[in-house]
């Protein structure tokens, strides 16, 4: 195992996988810095999205990779990866055609907390996509 | 257990913590947009982070709540939450003070994945403060 200091401020790339094998990836708009969705990469999405360019997730939810797009046509070029100081999550910033998120908003976070109301939500999104007609082509 | 189209189209607030009762925080400069830290709140420090207005975290390593910049002085004034569509992960807008990562950077994520060697990471970050003098008071 690489000790604190060499994870932390050495030039090695020795991302860490949790107890599933599963790395957090913040995807990022490269031109607006905007959040677009968090999702998860295991060692053999993240090699596939090294090697191709291309966004590529883990989805626990049906056990396999994932290239974002491959249904909706919405993907992502990879601009680049960045990695925090334990190496246990990392930056994705892409360039991305279209809604990121399957309800059809830009972006996942298309609802914030409102103010003076905790359990509640309001709407900051606006859709630019009809999930209905996308995924049931 | 709300319905899924509650979860993703509704404006209840009903956070989803995971099996050890966390739920992940992206951590962005309100003013850029910039990743700053990705951390882990539970149900307490989430409340505690709404009710002061300042960044509460859940330490997994120490076990406790912890107030970011309680140590540092780099502290998080919380400007808005926004929560992802399936409500298992936030967005913290804040404004912050100093460097945000315990390095010494403004971001936790200052290293990014050389091109071509994809087990090389080279320095984009910047060091604006020494860990030494700040953690050893």
């Amino acid at each position: 195992m690489a000790a604190k200091s060499d994870i932390e401020e050495g030039l090695s790339f020795i991302p860490k996988f949790d107890a599933q094998g599963l790395i957090p990836v913040v995807t990022v708009d490269a031109a607006s810095n905007e959040v677009l969705m968090v999702a998860n990469m295991n060692a053999e999405a993240l090699a596939a999205t090294l090697a191709s360019g291309k966004g590529t997730y883990y989805s626990r939810s049906r056990g396999k990779l994932w290239v974002k797009g491959e249904q909706s046509g919405h993907g992502q070029k990879v601009v680049e990866i960045l990695v925090d100081c334990d190496q246990d999550c990392l930056i994705m910033k892409v360039e991305a055609e279209g809604g990121q998120c399957h309800v059809g908003y830009r972006s996942c976070f298309y609802r914030r907390v409102k103010k003076g109301s905790p359990d509640q939500l309001e709407l900051v999104g606006r859709r630019v996509f009809d999930p209905k007609e996308v995924y049931n082509k």
